[in-house]
């Protein structure tokens, strides 16, 4: 990828990630659609884990939080103030963000939707997948792990996780949460060609990463039934260059087509 | 007021709030530091309550969220939002974002931040105050009036403070949140002069719009000995024309003086 503002003054992009999803999608997306050059610091890989709570990540990031990007000597955490950030950046050929100040306005309002109101509901429903696995690590080494996270959400989660799991109330409540937002959306696409917009934007960015893989953990939030406009905007946006490029890269594999 | 930017072409700029405190506070603060001229619509005055569910304001914003603006036909919600507009709008003569990618990407994790933790540990203690006054309404009344609430957080929060109201261990609970929010403000202030920067910015518009009478709600959480500067930029805020011109005009009172 080249970076079309700087041109041979190339400066030093650098982005802490997990693999293709989530939060970590976000940054991952927003810069292969702006074609931003950057070097990819995958966490977790080849076996390994917790990496986020390690002494050497925790320097970059004392909160123990993934992605983070480093410019030069400039850490900038949280994934939606990270890809405004990108934005302020490179402004550029790629805009992905709506010139209209209203139009703007939607697009935050949807990050901020996602940020505040789907993801604490898909965060209980995949810790709740990740139970089975976190009960079955050594007790010993879990205790290390919770003794080691910094931020008391994150160290919440990971204690309910490995100890009794989020109960079937909390499960089916972030449920209908999802299924909330899922209809907010199909209304949102009744009004415009994007989610926020007439156009594409960093809403769209940031709900792809959070919401693409919701049918599959939550086929009653999300199915084509109940929300054929949120499905044909899903099927874009999986063919979509910068998309299908952070999969065959970052993602945990081949995603599997979407059901018919 | 007048607005700098657009002399005689005055667009019609209406700011919908309650009084001058928490959320309310951000756009009348950022629209006063701005000197932005606008139509103050105040919900809720000379004994008048839960306008923000009546009929003619559901039209305007059917969330029934406060505040809302309105910018000649667009209804732009969310305070945090709201403030990025304005500055959107007019990037004008006083700035409220840093113009340096980093610093701004600073006030935005603050402003994040004070939505995402401070607003929801605030809430809960308003709440709790609010207690005594809400089990006293006549039960049909509340009734009418939680069959009016669109979103389901406003709806729980009214529904637990008219019956049972918080629980001892969510009340400490929020009030230690609040002591974590203070200290991190308190090592932000001895980096630099302002919340999130060298310069003034929307960190700090919105962070003394939530918590400048915590030390009055919470002063375990904020008080002079554990948080210096914390309360040196308590003061400084104060004395601000803008603040004092917001809290003349739409303060429910004047604000007693800090305690030495």
């Amino acid at each position: 990828m080249t970076n079309p503002q700087k041109g041979q003054e190339q400066e030093m992009f650098e982005l802490y990630h997990f693999e293709a999803a989530a939060n970590s999608m976000k940054p991952l997306l927003c810069l292969h659609e702006k074609g931003v050059d950057f070097v990819s610091r995958q966490l977790n890989q080849d076996g390994k884990r917790w990496e986020q709570y390690s002494d050497w990540f925790l320097k970059i990031n004392p909160d123990g939080q993934v992605p983070v990007l480093v410019h030069d000597r400039h850490v900038i955490v949280e994934s939606t103030v990270i890809n405004e950030y990108i934005e302020d950046v490179f402004p550029g050929e790629v805009s992905l963000r709506p010139h209209d100040p209203c139009w703007r306005a939607q697009m935050r309002i949807w990050t901020k939707y996602v940020d505040e109101y789907v993801c604490p509901a898909l965060t209980v429903i995949g810790a709740n997948f990740a139970t089975p696995f976190a009960q079955k690590i050594d007790k010993a080494e879990m205790e290390d792990v919770l003794s080691r996270i910094p931020l008391e959400g994150p160290r919440r989660k990971w204690e309910t996780v490995s100890s009794t799991g989020y109960s079937e109330e909390e499960v089916a409540d972030a449920r209908r949460r999802l299924g909330v937002a899922v209809e907010r959306a199909e209304k949102a696409l009744s009004e415009h060609q994007w989610l926020a917009a007439p156009a594409y934007s960093l809403a769209d960015v940031n709900a792809y990463s959070m919401i693409s893989g919701t049918e599959r953990v939550a086929p009653e939030a999300l199915n084509e039934q109940a929300a054929p406009r949120v499905f044909e905007w899903l099927r874009t946006m999986d063919e979509r260059p910068a998309v299908r490029q952070v999969l065959e890269r970052y993602g945990r594999r081949p995603a599997p087509p979407r059901a018919a």
